[in-house]
């Protein structure tokens, strides 16, 4: 199996890319995987070299000489620079070079370079983000979170098939329970979107509809799939993570704040508040599949370190063995879903 | 001050409203405020009579003989019951025999009573729900939290006029700053709802418009008034609600599974989380203010106990004392605004 990572997308581009990439390159040693770092030949053999001896491991690099800037319109970014790292890394995997491809950097422009470089699946109109939240007893996904606004009800069915089939394959959830996001659970809540979708979801027969869920749903983990459009997931998923990140920030001060005997106590508790944290952080979800389109495409995080790269490896190879894509083409043609864009 | 209670809406009504209404009698018993316990006149006696001695405190009992009931469609529901609990305590509002109305009865039913009842202020098309959510500061208001989808650009323009005024008058935070929910900070990000808001917010002049916030901008507190569509904002509400309640037991859970000494350790530190459960508790803040009708009327959660509406009195205090009404008069004829539907 072969990974292309951009190593030049990222607030800690190339630096921690790099160091994920050797990471992932040990702990998979036996498990035949190939990753190839693309983007400044130059800048990117100087972090790897800053690691140590890298040279014995299956990392290559495959030289890209532009970047694409967060602040650069994604669509004429991607058109425009095709030496971009995100772009080469698509195109190797368009070419059937690499099996799957990863980026940190602008969301917008990974988003624009999959959907030129690979093409969509057919019968899926808007490819959508499908980021895994941690809830009290699993993971939840959440699709779309970010690729797509002002989705129309027939992308939001699209969505409802390919995140059953992420749940399903990549976190092995049988029958994985799909809920539409709403604001209360009777088929006659919410805005036009979800009213018009209701009744297209019910109709599905590969997807466990559950019904309407409610943002309480997603931590209590009474859904495994929640469906809704890129605007509201969005803010779902930064939400989450602001108030996670800030509800243990406050459980700390509150237990540093309580006096002496407390802070004893705290002492004893905080390693079991790390662990908790880990469970919390999105960087040990590594990254989010793009899905809907021809081939293996992981977003990360733009803020990921080595960490996340390296579980974001862990995620691109789940991807490519379960044979999402396949699974994807397969059920949109169960279900008879016909593109009309 | 009266203060108009709908003591048969909630899912401990009357008994749970009832005991809130004489914990707030006494608290309040030389601040010139008197309760008016709205409902079945048997049912709240009984209910009264079961908390002991309440004859020497300021609770009266005006009956009215129907009930709205959760499932009932709530236009319907209000202008068929003219008899219901919630209907006559906004009788009392309008015709001026009480000053402000609180239920914890549907919340539908609620936002119709005030709107055929009470009547919307000139210029407000649509009233919303302001809701109070706590941060790693101090407090965020979120409106519109659920009385209204699909929203119109103008009318998230009239939501930030109406948030900044409750934040500056009842939550005491001079020149509130006022965000434009979106999924990124730029200008151009965002559905074509916030698309249309942004410039409009811009030319108020009357509000401390900051520009666009995302979701973690709501725990951090870097914002004080958060301007959505109610789809959006009752996803946020009710997300931030469950994952404040799951991390801490997941913290609980933490502490507890990591053998002996932490555990000792735990029962120290217990406390302290009470502490921080207080502070991310919805029942603290009592209950979120419909904005835009001509008088005060004050919206709890459904599971409201006896402290929830405790709190809810004070802000209905609050709301009347600080005469929010007029200032939203006045600022929305300041900015120009005129009402087209």
């Amino acid at each position: 199996m072969k990974v292309a990572i951009d190593a030049m997308g990222g607030d800690y581009a190339p630096g921690e890319i790099v160091l994920g990439a050797i990471q992932a390159a040990k702990e998979y040693v036996n498990q035949n995987l190939e990753i190839i770092l693309v983007g400044d030949q130059a800048q990117i053999i100087q972090a790897l070299d800053h690691q140590g001896d890298w040279k014995s491991l299956r990392i290559s690099v495959h030289h890209a000489g532009e970047v694409i800037d967060m602040h650069e319109s994604p669509g004429a970014a991607v058109r425009k620079k095709k030496d971009a790292s995100v772009v080469v890394a698509t195109k190797l995997v368009k070419e059937g070079y690499c099996d799957v491809v990863i980026s940190a950097g602008s969301t917008g422009a990974a988003v624009a370079a999959a959907l030129f470089g690979l093409g969509r699946i057919k019968g899926i109109e808007r490819p959508a983000i499908a980021t895994p939240m941690p809830n009290l007893t699993g993971t939840t996904v959440l699709l779309d979170s970010g690729a797509n606004v002002d989705s129309k009800p027939k992308h939001l069915l699209q969505n409802a098939i390919m995140g059953a089939i992420y749940a399903e394959y990549v976190l092995n959830i049988p029958r994985p329970r799909v809920g539409l996001l709403n604001i209360g659970e009777e088929e006659c809540k919410g805005n036009e979107q979800v009213h018009a979708t209701y009744p297209l979801l019910k109709q599905l027969s590969t997807v466990n509809f559950i019904g309407n869920v409610e943002g309480r749903d997603i931590p209590k983990g009474t859904v495994d799939v929640v469906v809704c459009d890129g605007f509201v997931g969005n803010i779902v998923l930064k939400l989450g993570e602001g108030l996670a990140s800030a509800i243990l920030q406050l459980v700390k001060e509150a237990i540093k704040d309580s006096g002496f005997w407390t802070k004893m106590a705290s002492m004893l508790v905080l390693p079991a508040l790390k662990g908790l944290k880990k469970k919390l952080d999105y960087a040990e979800y590594g990254g989010a599949p793009l899905l809907g389109v021809n081939g293996g495409f992981i977003i990360c995080h733009g803020s990921s370190r080595a960490k996340a790269i390296k579980n974001a490896i862990r995620v691109a190879k789940e991807f490519t063995e379960q044979d999402v894509v396949s699974h994807i083409r397969e059920n949109i043609a169960k279900e008879g879903v016909v593109t009309n864009e």
